[in-house]
């Protein structure tokens, strides 16, 4: 088996100076599958209430995700978060949070899903990650995702996560805060010596790093005419990176790099619409059209310089 | 004659977290200057006070840079700046401007300076700019600066200024500001509608990005261990791209990439020590190193994607 996915499935509602939406289908899981789903078999373990319906589950169905391991709560009610944002499209405001269902949320994986051969933990909990992190214990490649509020709240937890894992995918923010440590680079030292192979950093429009022990990679972000909802951007890249890695064999930092690049492929076209409406009609075609764009957009001729002997100064 | 520089030339007090200095040579023309004299030949268009002394026409002489139309007014007093940044060093805070003989600066270009083949004008009054547009006229490449300030005050008299440049240096913000549009890649159209052949958007530890009517390129920042005071990086990083442009027959687009990787490259050098220290005692080989670390950095094999066929779903 492929890549199992742990996170949020949710209803968004979201406001942004170009629109609105009252419900749509939304949280982590939702989104790195959907990206994921365009490289390798993805497996989606999370929790939703009787309120996700057919529709919602259709999305996931139309991909080829498999939602075993998506356990319905036939009383309750899915995971709602509320959401602004302004002209700086950069940040979000929070305006409503209703957990429902997922405040107990404990991931149950089916035995498929324990022998996945790599993993991604979305943004929960980090004890919760590590339990999972322990049902897949013979995976190849397994990375997290975390945020402030639990670098704020229990950062000894989150510390404990990050030592199990194989990646770590944050922000420039996050892992400042993470590390206690304003220069990004020694950041980035202190927690890949806490045992991480790579640690990436999403920069949102300004593009997204690769810190590994021997080598760092950055790309610019795609430059886009129109972002609609940044919404589910990072997971988003975080299902293009690692189902990119999915479909290889070998994970050198080589794959990395161009793993790196599908991620921002991926995001780059999910900030184009609201939710996941331009993800799930996307095609190979455009994938792969946009990720050679991003050559065509960072490369440049290696030519050292030599200054010509002046005739007079 | 190679290249043109025309700006301020100043003391500045900077005041970071690492460290302080109370008088150390700085402005956008020094700045500037000294970076681009590792490509080419550079004269300075500015003007100074009695105080400005051997100490500081040194740093000028070391570095070959032609000081001739550098304007010494014996009575008055140099253009003075005092600065502080706090952790987050991508903003200064202005403490103290003391323009001195600077507030009657009228650029006078000699003869020779009238010949240069590129000229970069510096962040002055952009009636200034035009004045000396019109004094450099047979001119093959010219670029100009400006800041928020013009934009806000003056902003007939910076389109007028930009309509008769080749290149527009800014950071993103300013761009943004400049055309009215808050999608960056809808202001650069803007901007490049009005004349310019390229838009140069700095954007400080993020990188930096060009556009041009036909393409788009952008390289992140080299990622540092220590920023100790990143006053004049911007006009550190112009030196560099028109310094690398000034030493080449052709300004085509390949040329402007590694430009901007010079640029780059300089501007990430400036920011390592106070004021002009770390440029001063730059070597051409470090430059060429850094810019192979660039290349080593941003560079991913372009192999297209194709999913396997799925023995089962």
């Amino acid at each position: 088996m492929s890549l199992l996915v742990v996170g949020s499935v949710a209803f968004d509602a979201v406001e942004t100076p170009f629109g609105k939406r009252e419900r749509m289908l939304g949280g982590s899981a939702t989104h790195f599958s959907l990206a994921a789903s365009f490289f390798t078999d993805v497996r989606v373990v999370g929790v939703v209430g009787g309120d996700f319906g057919e529709e919602e589950f259709a999305v996931f169905r139309e991909r080829g995700i498999d939602t075993t391991d998506l356990e319905i709560v036939p009383g309750g009610r899915t995971f709602f978060w509320r959401g602004r944002y302004d002209f700086d499209l950069n940040t979000a405001h929070t305006l409503d949070t209703r957990l429902n269902v997922f405040a107990d949320f404990k991931p149950k994986l089916s035995a498929d899903s324990r022998r996945a051969r790599l993993a991604f933990l979305g943004n929960i909990q980090p004890d919760l990650q590590v339990e999972v992190r322990e049902q897949v214990a013979g995976a190849e490649f397994v990375a997290l995702d975390t945020m402030n509020y639990w670098i704020n709240t229990v950062p000894d937890a989150v510390w404990d996560a990050v030592r199990r894992v194989h990646v770590v995918i944050i922000n420039d923010a996050e892992a400042r805060q993470l590390a206690g440590e304003p220069i990004l680079i020694k950041a980035a030292r202190k927690i890949l010596a806490a045992g991480p192979r790579a640690l990436v950093i999403k920069r949102g429009e300004y593009g997204a790093a690769l810190f590994t022990p021997e080598a760092y990679f950055a790309t610019p972000a795609y430059p886009l005419e129109s972002v609609f909802d940044p919404t589910g951007a990072g997971d988003t890249f975080a299902g293009g990176f690692m189902g990119y890695l999915a479909a290889h064999d070998s994970l050198d930092e080589a794959t990395m790099r161009r793993a790196m690049i599908y991620g921002s492929v991926l995001a780059s076209f999910n900030v184009e619409e609201f939710g996941t409406e331009r993800v799930r009609r996307l095609t190979q075609d455009e994938i792969n059209a946009r990720f050679s764009e991003f050559k065509r957009m960072t490369n440049f001729e290696e030519i050292p310089f030599e200054r010509a002997v002046r005739a007079r100064r």
